[in-house]
């Protein structure tokens, strides 16, 4: 099936099942969000990775919506926490209404989320909502991760990694392995879909780094809005650890202020580029997909399966925005 | 077995299980708030009931543990929502950290009260599960209401007990029922004990009303909160409904300021006791108690563990603050 199939299949199912009900102050946010559009990535890694394992599409619709609803209700709870006033271009939940109903409507969809997984039985219920949980702490422990590194220099590269791993690639890694728990596949498979996932969703997030400062052009996104905003990306904490003592103390003094100083988003590229950061991060994001390609190697499915696996990777990351 | 050995019981349960893990702003809130006491009336119902249904008291500990959890967790993201300085006398999470801790800690307490959940098997880990999600969308419904409300006087004292039912009451019904799936009592008799928690939650938060206004002494509670903060309890919405005209246009005026004007207390208190709210609200309480009771005894329990229900339920409704 084409990727485009499985979005529209999603979506008829999003709208199928989500609805306003009363009271409505409380589902109407959340109506909102899930229909603001967005890639719907998670999703449709849910459903290809059913089927490729052999199952019937439509019977993992509901684990996708899990799945898509409880990131939107990190999107809702992540915005309040940043304080961020659009996402995807609209207004985000607590701009548009109010702190207590982001709270709120974040919470009912979280709950919501694992609900939609009763229409499971037995052991493929139990399996699903036990990586849910174990997904929703280790999303919860990432955010906080990144939260803790805002106010230290005191952090490596790989705790950058493991701390986006938390964040952002477990989410991914879940999504495929619901498609494997739902289409029976067997451990090892599951096993090494999800690390495809996982590996996919590092290097997807360490490009968003690169694009953030690196694209070509951009589509209303802030030019490198990571350095305006002192994140500690993996650009950032390479060009610390290479840097020489007076580079370092650059760095260093450009990402302690909140205030912006003139010049210094040219001032912290050209520092990235003498240390050829650009290229670094690359080699890093292609050991990343490499390694995603790999897991998809050691799957027991057909060659033409694997391949739609591979064309999803290499598509995911072709992107220059 | 009496009451404090089942909260001993749980508090030894609660110590081994939670413990601060990495990362540390993320899990110290939590402890924190699962430590700083309160009467751990739910985990005791649920500890209750399941020795009474026949089940082994140990093994609905981490389903006590689980329904504890989702309290704190409500507290946490309440008190945020109500700007609220203290809880049980301590400082709340959101004032003795941030914004942000108070979100992301209560986020994942919700997420790991529902893993507790998964030492248990099959269709009682379903049966708890799905319990549980129904249980938590009501308790946000509740709260939306509760918001609902405060900005509006079209509200009767049934739309009133619906919210309280919603917020407060299924939880301590749920809580009853937990132990009697563990337990694995008959459909009928789970039903019946979690009607009784239904009616005693409502009874014990017409109670709170009450009390709020009327109790005798009190200790640290700042007296007739409610009205100070026009809350519309019980009392204020039947006093509004049996009010003549007049008088209902001094409510509704006493209840539209947010400033506090001098004697209002002792003005909405002679109103109340004009129009014998404070006996219709112990009727009500009686009702309910007296339904509590009445669901008790559709048990098909031995008599004298009946009694300990009722005793329970006594027990509850006997405080004076």
């Amino acid at each position: 099936m084409e990727l485009e199939s499985y979005k529209k299949l999603f979506l008829g199912h999003l709208s199928e099942k989500i609805e306003v009900k009363q009271p409505v102050n409380l589902y109407e946010p959340i109506y909102y969000i899930l229909n603001i559009g967005g890639k719907r990535l998670r999703p449709v890694m849910c459903l290809l990775s059913c089927d490729i394992f052999g199952g019937k599409v439509e019977t993992a619709l509901d684990a996708a919506l899990a799945i898509e609803m409880f990131h939107n209700f990190s999107l809702i709870h992540d915005d309040i926490m940043d304080a961020a006033p659009l996402r995807r271009g609209n207004v985000t939940v607590h701009n548009k209404w109010n702190l207590n109903t982001g709270i709120l409507s974040g919470d009912a969809l979280l709950v919501w989320a694992q609900q939609l997984l009763e229409s499971y039985e037995g052991k493929t219920y139990k399996a699903l909502n036990t990586l849910f949980t174990k997904t929703a702490l280790e999303v919860c422990e990432g955010q906080q991760y990144d939260f803790d590194f805002e106010t230290t220099f005191n952090v490596d590269v790989n705790q950058y990694v493991a701390m986006i791993t938390q964040k952002t690639a477990v989410l991914v890694a879940a999504s495929l392995k619901f498609g494997a728990i739902i289409a029976n596949a067997s451990e090892e498979d599951a096993q090494n879909v999800y690390d495809y996932g996982l590996n996919l969703g590092i290097a997807f997030q360490l490009q968003d780094d690169y694009l953030d400062i690196y694209a070509e052009e951009d589509f209303g996104k802030q030019k490198a809005g990571d350095i305006i905003e002192n994140k500690k990306t993996f650009l950032f904490l390479k060009a610390l650890e290479l840097a020489n003592e007076e580079d370092r103390e650059k760095l260093i003094q450009f990402y302690s202020s909140k205030e912006y100083s003139e010049g210094k988003i040219e001032s912290v590229i050209t520092l990235f580029d003498m240390y050829k950061i650009p290229l670094l991060i690359e080699l890093e994001i292609q050991k990343y997909t490499a390694m995603a390609i790999q897991n998809i190697e050691n799957l027991t499915v057909s060659q033409y399966k694997k391949s739609s696996l591979v064309s999803f990777a290499n598509r995911l990351m072709e992107r220059k925005i």
